[in-house]
C-alpha cells in the first residue's frame, strides 16, 4: 500500500501549492511536512465513509496545527468527501474546488472550521495547541456512547509548547483514553524562527514517556513506519504517543528553508514547484496515475442519541432530589447549588447531559451531578484550557457538556471558548461565585470583565439564528433551576452566571423564563431600577427603603442577554424616563445593553452603579459591594438623585 | 539552625488557624503543609532584608499557590518586615497585625496582593500556574540589571497541572535561567479530591527531570533536606526543580483530612489546633521561646534604573531608523509595522524597555527591536500564558516591558492580564491583525471580543487614578508611533490594538495625542461619524463619498479607552445630534462608550455599525468587512438613512 499512499503524497503536495498560490495566503510548507502523515491517516488508518462525515462510527482526525489544513482538504477532495453544513445539503468536494480556499462563499476556510461546512473536523482549530483537549472529548463521547472508534490528533512540535497540550496529555492518561493518540509533527521549525531544544523530537520523546506514553519515534515521510505507529493505537492498555521527524516543504525546494512559514509561492513558481515534487517522486520510484485508496470502513454503531426537548422535574422536586428542601424551606438557597440541582435534574431527564469541573466542583456544586452519575462527569482537575475543548470535543459527538468552574478560572479559557463559539459547540459554561459578592478571598478569584466579554458574544448571531453565546444570569434558585433547563434545550453556547451568597426566593416556584428576557419585579412610577444576579437581591432591598421614604420604583430582573430591551425601556418612559442600571462587575453588561437601546432615540436617560475600581478583599461580599458604592445604601442615594 | 527554623514552624503555624479562624475563611490545611518550607526560606535560605521589600538586591518568593498566603504573612509578621504601599508609607507588620487578614482595610489580602500593601510579592497570584512565569521575568530583569539575587516558587502539587506551568519550565530552561527555582508541594490534596497520580511526586519527578532540571525530591517538613536542597539553587548550568512531599495540616490533627481544603477552624478548636501543634513540638524537641532568627542580607547592588519621562526621536527619524523611511514616502505603513519603529525608538531611549513575543515577531513587528536590542528581547515561542506573566515579572523588578502576539492569542492569557492589572504591573500588551480586516486567515485569527473585554477593565481605577487597563487603537503610522510612546510613558497596563494592513497617512507627522483622546479629521454638519483604528480609513473613504453625495459629517478618530466623550458629543449636537460609530469588533466597544455617555442626558443619538455576526475567511479583510455590513459603501448607506 506504501506507493499508493506515497503517489497519493504527490498529488496532494502539489495541489497544496497550487490552492495556497490561488488564495494568495496560507501555509504549504507545514501543509508538505505532514503529507504522509495525512495520506496515511486518511486513505489507510482511519476507518471513515468520507461521503458520511457524521457517521458516528467514524475514526476522527483533529488538526491541532490548522494552519497546515490545505493538506487535508487536498486529500478529502481526492476521497469525494462530502461537504455541507448538514447531511441534508452535501455534497462531494472535488479536486478543482481546491481553488476557492478561503473565498468567502467556499466551505475551505483559512484554518478547520465544522460550521462552515467542513463536516470532516469536529472543532475549529488555529489558534494552537487546543486539538489534543477535542480529541479527549470525543473520546469520552465515544466511550459513553460504546462506539470502537481512534481519535488522531496532529499538532506542531512548536505548538507542543503551549501548556495546554500537557493538560490534555495528563487528562488523557487520567480518565484511560487510549484511543487518542496525539501525532507530533517536528519540522523544526516555527513561524519567527527554529522551534526551541525544549520541542525537539528527542526532548518530546522524554516528555512523553514521563506523562505515561508509549511513544513511538518515526520519520514521518517513511509510510511504513507510520502505519506501524498508527496501528498500536487503542491496542494496548497505554495511550500511545507518535512523534513524527519531518520536514518543513518536504518534495518543495524553494519551500523548505525556514523563510517560507506561511507564505504561499508566487504564481510564477508554481511549475518549479509541481517538478520538483515529480522529481521527488521519480527517485523514490512512486508511480504516478494509481487509483485512490478506499479507507476501511467505520465500525457500525447500534445505538442513537436521544432527540428532542429535554424537561426537568418542578422546582420542589428538583430541589428536594438534590438535597435542598430544607434550604427552600429556609428561603435560604444560593444560585450555584440550584444550579446543581438543574443538572442534577437534566442528568436524569436526558443522557446527552455530561459534566466537566475543575476542582471546584464541591464550589461550583456539580458534585451533586457527579455523585448521581459518575461515569457522565469527567474530573478534568486544576487545567481550565483543555477542560473547555474537551466539552467541546463531547459536544461534537452529540453530548451536551456543561462545564464549570468559579467564573473567574473560566477567564483562564477564554480563547478556547472563542474557539468553541466559532466552532458552534454546543456547550455550556457555567461561571460560579462571580462579580465581588465573593468577598474575602479578594479579586484574584472575582470574576468582573466577564459580562463585558460574553455580551460581546450575545451580539453576534452564530449564522442560524442564534446568538455565538447566550447570558443566563439567575437571581435567585428558581430562576437558576429554570435558567439551566433553558440553557441544555439552547442549540448553541450559553454562560450560566451563579454567585456564591444564600438568597431568598425571588420568584414563585414555577416562574417561568424565556430567551432575551427580563421580568419585573415590583412596580412603581419615580424610577426604573434594573439589576440581575445576585444584585437583585441587593436593589430589592433598596428598593423597599425606597418604598419607605414614599419613592415608588419599577424592579427589573434582567437576566438574560441579548436583551430584549423594550419592555424595559417602556416601562420606563412611564416611570420619570430614567433608567439606573446596578450591577456587581466593571462596565460593558447590562448597563451598556439598555445603553445602546436607549441611545437610538434617546427619550430614556440610563444610568449605571457598576465596579469602578479594582476591589481587594473585604471579610463578606456586602462589605466589598458597599466599598465599592454599590450596596444598597448606595442604590438608595443614587436613586434619590435621579427621581427629580 | 534546624531547631530554630522548626521553632518558628510551630509559632507559624498557631498563627495561621488563629488568622483563618478570626477571618472565618482561608486556608489553614495548606499553610501548614509549607510551614518548614516557608520558614526555611524567610528566615534562613533567602538574602533579604525584611525592613526593606523594596531592595533590588532581595531574593524573592513568588507564592504561586496563593491560596496558602497565611503562612507567609505569618512568617513576615515575626521579621517584622516592612508593609505598605511606598517606602515613604511603610511600617512593620506585627503579629497582631494578623488578625486583620482579608479585613477591607488590611494590607493581608485573601490572595497575594502587592497593589494592597504587602511589597515581599511581586504579583497578585491566586489563580494557579503563574508564578513560575513570574519568577522567570523576574530573573531575566535581574540577569539584565546584573544583580545576584535567586527566586523561589512555590506552586501546588495539584496546581501543576495547570499547563503554564510546563510553558514556565520550557521557558526558564531555554533562557538558562538557572537562578528560579520552582519548589513543588506534594500534598496530595486538592479541593474537591486528591490529586492526580499524574501530579504525584514521582510522576512530577519524572516530568522534571525530562523537561531538563536537576530534581531535588525531598522531605518537605525536614530542614536539613530542604536547605540542602535549595543551597543548589543558582549553583550549576542546570535548574534545580524542588520536589517536596509533605502534610496538608501538619501539626494540626482535626486538618489533615482533605475534607479540610479551604476551611478554617471553628474558633472552639483552635485551642485544641494549638495543643496539637504543641505535642508536636515536645514529640520533636523543638525548643520554644528561641530568638527569631536573621535571613542573610541581600547582595549589594551598583546601579540605579532610570526613572522619569522617555521621549522617542520624531517620527520621521523613527520610522527611517527602522527601514520603514520608503513605506512613508508611499503613504502605506500599518500601524503594527510603526509599532515596531516606536519600540526601537524606545529601546534607545530608555534601557528599561524590553520586548517579549511569542513566535509571531515578525507579524507583530517586535522584529525590528529584537535586532537592535537581542539583551533586551525575549522569545516566549507559543505560549501565551507564560509571556504575560514573566512579563509581569519583568515590570516588578522596575522593567517596561511589551508582550505582542496576535490580538487574537492574547486571549489566551486573559486571566495572566487579569492578575497584572491586579498587581498594577507596568505592562504594554500589544495585539496586531486585530478585529476582521486581518480577513484570508479567518475567525481563528481575529480578535473580536478585545474591545468590549479591555473596554471593561479600562473603566476601572487602578486605585492610583489611572485605568487598570488604557487601550490604545491607532488608526495609522503616525498615531500608532506616537500612542505607543504614551503607553511607555503611562504607569499602568496598556493595551495596544494595531492592523495588519498598510494604510495612508491620516495625521500630519507631529500630531499629538493624549490619553482620553479622540481627534476630529473631518468637520460636518449633517451627522458625526466616529471610528478608530483601521476603520477610521474605512470610515474616511465613506465620508469622501457622502461629500460628494452633499453630505457633509464630522469624522471623529476616536484612539483611547477610557475616551473623554463630551468633544465628540458636542460636535454631534451641532450635528443633527446623531453619532455612527463603525467599529471592526463585536459590540462593547467605542459605542458603548458614546451610547453610555449620550443615555446619560438622551441629547444625542448614537448608531452603530459593528461585527454582529461570527466570521468566516474571505479573501482579504475589505471582503469580510462587506460581508459583515461594515464596508464604506454600508456606512454611506446607514448614514444616509441618518441624516434625515
Amino acid at each position: 500500500m506504501s506507493k499508493e499512499i506515497e503517489s497519493r503524497v504527490i498529488e496532494m503536495g502539489k495541489n497544496v501549492v497550487r490552492m495556497t498560490t490561488e488564495a494568495g495566503s496560507g501555509h504549504p510548507s507545514s501543509g508538505l511536512s505532514l503529507g504522509h502523515l495525512v495520506a496515511t491517516l486518511m486513505f489507510q488508518e482511519m476507518r471513515h465513509d468520507p461521503t458520511d462525515p457524521w457517521h458516528r462510527g467514524n475514526d476522527r482526525l483533529v488538526l491541532s496545527e490548522g494552519h497546515a489544513v490545505p493538506v487535508v482538504y487536498a486529500a478529502y477532495a481526492e476521497l469525494g468527501g462530502a461537504v455541507g453544513k448538514s447531511p441534508q445539503q452535501k455534497c462531494a468536494l472535488k479536486v478543482e474546488d481546491l481553488k476557492t480556499l478561503r473565498q468567502l462563499d467556499s466551505v475551505l476556510d483559512g484554518h478547520p472550521n465544522p460550521a462552515e461546512g467542513f463536516p470532516f473536523f469536529d472543532a475549529a482549530t488555529g489558534s494552537l495547541g487546543q486539538g489534543l483537549s477535542v480529541g479527549a472529548g470525543l473520546a469520552l463521547a465515544a466511550r459513553l456512547c460504546k462506539i470502537d472508534k481512534r481519535i488522531f490528533v496532529i499538532i506542531g512540535d512548536g505548538e507542543s509548547r503551549e501548556g495546554q497540550v500537557w493538560e490534555a496529555l495528563d487528562f488523557i492518561v487520567d480518565h484511560k483514553l487510549t484511543h487518542v493518540a496525539p501525532i507530533f509533527n517536528c519540522n523544526g521549525q516555527g513561524q519567527a524562527d527554529y522551534v526551541s531544544p525544549q520541542q525537539s523530537a528527542d526532548t518530546l520523546a522524554k516528555k512523553l514517556t514521563a506523562f505515561g506514553y508509549d511513544v513511538q519515534v518515526i520519520d514521518g515521510h517513511s509510510v511504513p513506519e507510520i502505519t506501524k505507529a498508527m496501528s498500536k493505537v487503542g491496542q494496548g492498555s497505554q495511550p500511545v504517543a507518535i512523534v513524527a521527524k519531518t520536514q518543513k516543504g518536504w518534495g518543495v525546494d524553494s519551500l523548505k528553508d525556514k523563510s517560507n512559514h506561511g507564505k504561499p509561492l508566487p504564481a510564477n513558481q508554481v511549475a518549479e514547484a509541481e517538478a520538483s515534487l515529480d522529481k521527488v517522486a521519480a527517485e523514490l520510484q512512486i508511480p504516478a496515475n494509481v487509483a485512490v485508496p478506499k479507507p476501511p470502513a467505520p465500525s457500525s454503531v447500534d445505538n442513537a442519541l436521544k432527540t428532542g426537548k429535554i424537561t426537568i422535574a418542578p422546582f420542589a422536586e428538583g430541589v428536594a432530589k438534590a438535597g435542598l428542601a430544607d434550604a427552600v424551606a429556609k428561603n435560604k438557597l444560593s444560585t450555584r447549588r440550584a444550579y446543581g440541582a438543574a443538572l442534577l435534574a437534566l442528568g436524569a431527564a436526558d443522557e446527552r447531559i455530561v459534566a466537566l469541573d475543575g476542582d471546584v466542583s464541591n464550589s461550583t456544586f456539580a458534585n451533586i451531578f457527579a455523585k448521581a452519575y459518575p461515569d457522565r462527569f469527567f474530573e478534568c482537575k486544576i487545567a481550565e484550557q483543555n477542560m473547555i475543548s474537551a466539552a467541546a470535543g463531547l459536544s461534537a459527538a452529540g453530548m451536551i457538556p456543561f462545564a464549570s468552574s468559579f467564573a473567574k478560572f473560566l477567564a483562564r479559557a477564554y480563547d478556547q471558548i472563542e474557539m468553541a463559539a466559532i466552532t458552534r459547540a454546543n456547550l455550556k459554561l457555567v461561571g460560579s461565585h462571580s462579580g465581588v459578592s465573593l468577598g474575602a478571598d479578594g479579586p484574584s478569584q472575582m470574576s468582573l470583565p466577564d459580562m463585558a466579554y460574553f455580551r460581546s458574544y450575545s451580539s453576534a448571531d452564530d449564522g442560524r439564528g442564534n446568538p455565538a453565546i447566550t447570558v443566563f444570569h439567575p437571581a435567585d434558585s428558581v430562576a437558576a433551576y429554570r435558567l439551566t433547563e433553558l440553557a441544555a434545550n439552547l442549540t448553541g453556547m450559553c454562560y450560566v452566571r451563579t454567585h456564591r451568597s444564600d438568597v431568598a426566593l425571588l420568584y414563585p416556584q414555577d416562574a417561568t423564563f424565556s430567551m432575551g428576557g427580563s421580568a419585573q419585579l415590583v412596580q412603581g412610577d419615580a424610577l426604573t431600577i434594573v439589576a440581575s444576579g445576585y444584585m437583585v437581591t441587593v436593589a430589592m432591598k433598596a428598593v423597599r427603603e425606597l418604598e419607605k421614604a414614599g419613592i415608588k420604583c419599577n424592579l427589573f430582573d434582567a437576566y438574560c442577554l441579548p436583551l430584549n430591551a423594550e419592555p424595559i425601556l417602556a416601562a420606563a418612559k412611564k416611570a420619570n424616563s430614567v433608567i439606573l442600571t446596578v450591577e456587581d462587575n466593571f462596565v460593558g453588561g447590562f448597563n451598556s445593553a439598555l445603553a445602546e437601546a436607549a441611545a437610538l432615540n434617546g427619550q430614556v436617560k440610563v444610568h449605571s452603579l457598576t465596579a469602578l475600581r479594582v476591589p481587594k478583599s473585604g471579610q463578606t461580599g456586602d462589605i466589598i459591594l458597599e466599598a465599592l458604592g454599590l450596596g444598597s445604601a448606595d442604590i438608595v442615594s443614587r436613586a434619590k438623585t435621579l427621581v427629580g
